[in-house]
């Protein structure tokens, strides 16, 4: 998606380390306006799919899936990180690292919200190596609902876990995707 | 507001402890449709007070923000929660108490995106003693700006916080405020 390369190149940042700073409009500020049109494009790529719901996990994958859910009126349905007081015991569970913030935690879903009833579409706003992404698609498994896609909005090509997700047969659209930031180059995919 | 209050009778669950779960619609699962109403009648609330921007505080503060901010055309920024890799050194912080995860935490937000520039509305989905909001409050102040109005979902009148902050002054709407729900009879403030 040409738009959101060209806000990654107006506004985004790349420092040490391979870290893509995008945090003036998608996952600390967020520019609702511009996420309305990620969602629009979200919506176009899994229109038809017959999704009854949108599952992501706190916290930057809030605004996006919101976005597409408006679009296709669905419920949005975001797993909790950490032990949470409020959620009750009986929930999915799934461990993941994350890299952001060199920590193992744990993400959990209610299971009165998740069942083989449902087929979902995933979202989130990165994907790096897929950890948090192969939490979600733990907890979609251990409900046994069907993951008819899934969308993110930036994909970091070069750590792998795009490929290896389209590899094992997962219906993987990113609307930008990049292939390299070498010394602050942002390349992206063509 | 009428239609979130016949919402929390309908779908929403009164435990033991005072506790009101709405995790069907607002802070775990979220109807988006519902939540464009919320956001709606905030901007009804709201309007005409020439406001540069949202602030809540992660997780569940976001859908109703963005709900909010796509009425207002104004950007949310959330403020994360614990001591994050990514949002760098240059920030402001405060701490605060979860009374529904029993542990202290803090929360931060990029000077970048704050300054004594911005007239802000904050938003948040639940106000029961006040802490969460304290800490947006702090963050406000240290930025030096404005703080134009504060929108609440559920507001739980028994626990204070909220006619604590209407005796400091802050225009505080909430939309729907329980009065009282010993025994789980939900008894809305007229």
């Amino acid at each position: 998606m040409k738009l959101l390369e060209q806000k990654i190149i107006n506004d985004g940042i790349a420092l040490e380390g391979n870290i893509l700073k995008v945090d003036s409009f998608l996952n600390h500020q967020i520019d609702v306006l511009f996420m309305d049109k990620l969602g629009k494009e979200f919506s176009r790529l899994f229109s038809g799919l017959s999704a009854t719901k949108i599952l992501t996990v706190e916290a930057s994958g809030i605004a996006l899936s919101c976005a597409l859910a408006k679009y296709l009126k669905l419920p949005v349905l975001f797993a909790k990180k950490g032990n949470r007081a409020n959620i009750g015991a009986d929930v999915y569970f799934a461990a993941s690292y994350s890299y952001t913030h060199k920590s193992e935690y744990i993400m959990t879903v209610s299971r009165k919200y998740l069942s083989s009833c449902d087929k979902i579409i995933i979202i989130d706003d990165f994907l790096a190596k897929g950890n948090a992404l192969s939490g979600l698609i733990s907890i979609s498994q251990q409900a046994g609902c069907e993951i008819l896609g899934i969308g993110i909005a930036i994909e970091k090509a070069f750590e792998g876990g795009g490929d290896a997700l389209r590899q094992e047969g997962f219906n993987l659209c990113s609307l930008a995707i990049v292939e390299s930031m070498d010394n602050g180059d942002i390349v992206f995919r063509q």
